[in-house]
Order: C-alpha cells, then structure tokens, then sequence
C-alpha cells in the first residue's frame, strides 16, 4: 500500500496523529524533498518518527517506479510538505496506483493555499494559483492568469519557485521585481507572505513597488495580489501594512 | 493567548502533533461545531485529548466575546473543523484579537479546498468558492461564480449547506437539482465528492443529470463542476465515470 502523506508546513510536529501512526508502520519512507521545504531538518523528522528517511528528488518521484514497486510488496509511505496533491506529479503517481492496483490512502494536512487565509483574504476568492519560476525571461503564466482573475474580481496568488537542496528560495521583492518588469503597475495593492505556518509569519500589504523593497526573514514566500475587496478584507490587510 | 487550531476533516486522529500540544496547555477548549462536521464525536475528540470540550455554536463564535474574555487571561482553543480561516467569522476573531492585543496561535490542517485535490483536478485552476444553502430560491451567487469562472477556464468548487446539530447535510443531488433548476445544463460534466479526508472517500464524475440520481453514504458532500480540463485531469476523471 502507498500512504501519501501530506506533513504540514511548518516543522516536524505539523505531521497528524493518523500521518505518523501510517508511518510507523511502513518499511520504506520517502520524503520528497524537491516541491518545498519545512524549517526542520531530516534528522528532525527521523528522530520523531522513528525512522530512517529515503529523500525523493525530483527524479525518483517523476519516475515513479522505485516508489510504485516498494509500495506493490510493503507498506510505503510518501510524505509530501503541505498537503499531498499540489504537485501534479503526484495526482500523476495516483493515478498510477489505482491504474495498476496498488492500494493507496491519503493523509491530508494544511497547505499554504490554504494558510494564506491568515492574510485575512477570504479563502473562497482566490482564482488560478500560478509559479513564478527562477528562469523567467519568457514566462507569461502569472500575468495571464492574474489578469483573468482581475477581471472577475478574484485573488491571484504567486507561489516562488524554490530550489530546497541548494537552499535557494525565490523572495517577494524577486516577485514584485517580475511582475513590475511585466507591466504589471507599481501601484498595485500586493501581499508579501513569509513563513506562513510558522509561528509568526510575516505578512506585509502594499503597493508592488514597496513590496520590491521589503526585507523578508522566513521561507517559503509567496505573494497575493488582491482582487475586489470586501471591507472585512480591508480591514484585515489595514494591520498589515506596515510599509 | 487564543489557539486557533485546525483539527482536520475527518476523526480525531487527523489533529496534528502541535495541535494537540497546543490543546494540553488549554484551560479552556472550544469546538466549533456549526460550519462542519467530523466522522468522530464529541466524546472521541475529548478521550483523545485528555480534555472537556466546550461545544460553541453560531452565536457564541459570532459574539465572541466569552472566547475572547478567556483568551485574555488564560490559555484557550478554538478548534476549527478543517482549516481555520475558511469561515469569515474565524478572520474575524483574529483580527478581534490583534486589536485587542491579544496573543494569538494558528495551527493549520487540511482543509476540504485541498482535498478536492483526490479527484484528480488541478488545485491551481479552481476559481472562486461558493456555498449552496438550503434554502436556496432566491440565491444567485452560486450561480454567478460558475458562470464567472467558466468564462476563464476555472474549476467551481460548491459546498454544500449543513446542520450539523441536526444531522442534517445537503447532498450531492440535491445540489445537481439546484443547479439544473437554475438552467445549467444537464449535461454539464460534474463531479460529486461524499466524505473527502475519509479513508475511502466516494467521488463521482459524470453529467449533472446523472449526479442528480446518484447516491453518496458520506458526509459532508461537494459537488465541483470542472472548467477548462487538461489530459491528465480528464484521465483522472475517467476513473471515476462509474455513472
């Protein structure tokens, strides 16, 4: 059997009661290592959960096999940071198991897209989620898809691409500084995001152009630009503009 | 200091390590038992967590003022079906408590807009959410979101009304009936999910028409109608064509 489970955003006891008792009972277990990071370290987890962890690069989890073929034979575990299916990889390893019936159970667990709420934007607006990747010369996703949620009045929120192994992690001003250079107006009303599922996540309103200079401690980051607000929204974004 | 803590979708066991850390140290524990429902009752949270429960409802979250008194002084949780910030009153609470200078937790968990993910479809391309409530005659905004979405590609996303106290959940084919009453058409590709964050949720694809005489055992439901589908998705989606 594969158990996909996701571990939360945070640290080593973000896991759920039901995501460490599945653990406790596999043979193998991978933690994929590539999509995202926690502040915790692999001997962090390992030492809470009593086993010893096989890191998924991108690589092995895109390929699939060694994981489908442990998970054929033994009980298996994939843990994925945030909650399991963000990554179409892994609807894709998924689908796999059920085209070649293997069991499977999902453990879910929080996601930043569902964190952001924290911002005090309503989590029932936001529109098309996209990446704004390191390599983005001629990536035009984010603006496209941030105009087509401006125009029904939805939130846009940009996840920054990250690179965990080379702790290389894309930071709002990076993003702001993207958007601008796509003509999106320095004027516009942004959310920088830092951390969320920490303790403290950082969390600023205001114009694009002074989010480009906004200095963000925590990673992951990831940035909102609001679409029609509410008051309460208002008000709740009001406490955060600290710039 | 307030602990808002989610506590998952399905059973007690879905509460993270931290969230429970967190409740330990509570005087006071309120469960918020109006805006969703847990396969667990009251009494298999309270054996689990070594604690009494007290059950706030609508009125006493809404107010707030008993849960905000107690947070001043002393440690309390509020316990949150799901994730904590879905519902507008719980952003409400927060943004209470940072006026007032109130500390404040935040323990994540899965949320229902997440585990959509098990159909299959994109979590990226949902648009904006919307509730179907019982009494439903005169309600547009559903209606309004998917036309919206729809027009840019975007995956709805419906929850459906519920009375927890009362046991009463609407289903998947009474919200199909909804729809189709509104002169969506009936066969408008959708898919109705029954008990998602189960270990065996029930997730149907097929025409409105057909989702209308399907039959789902679990609680609570949503029902999503697909937008623009990528191969992968529909592939995903075939496996669920049991109508």
């Amino acid at each position: 059997m594969l158990h996909m489970i996701g571990i939360g955003l945070w640290d080593a006891r973000d896991i759920t009661l039901k995501g460490l008792d599945a653990i406790k009972k596999c043979s193998k277990v991978y933690l994929e290592c590539y999509t995202s990071a926690l502040s915790s370290d692999k001997s962090d987890l390992e030492k809470l959960y009593g086993k010893r962890l096989l890191l998924a690069d991108r690589l092995l989890v895109e390929d699939g096999k060694e994981i489908l073929d442990s998970a054929r034979t033994s009980d298996t575990a994939l843990l994925v940071i945030g909650d399991v299916f963000a990554a179409t990889t892994h609807i894709d390893l998924l689908n796999r198991c059920r085209e070649q019936g293997i069991a499977v159970q999902v453990i879910h667990n929080a996601s930043v897209l569902t964190a952001v709420g924290e911002t005090g934007l309503e989590l029932y607006k936001f529109g098309k989620v996209t990446s704004i990747p390191f390599h983005n010369k001629d990536v035009k996703s984010p603006i496209d898809a941030y105009r087509a949620n401006s125009k029904i009045g939805l939130h846009s929120l940009f996840l920054l691409d990250l690179d965990p192994p080379k702790k290389r992690f894309m930071t709002n001003p990076e993003a702001a500084r993207y958007l601008i250079s796509r003509k999106v107006n320095g004027s516009t009303l942004a959310v920088g995001c830092a951390g969320l599922g920490s303790p403290s996540p950082q969390i600023m309103a205001g114009p694009l152009s002074m989010i480009l200079e906004a200095s963000f401690s925590l990673v992951p980051q990831c940035l909102i630009i609001p679409g029609k607000l509410h008051f309460m929204e208002e008000e709740a974004l009001d406490r955060y503009k600290v710039l």
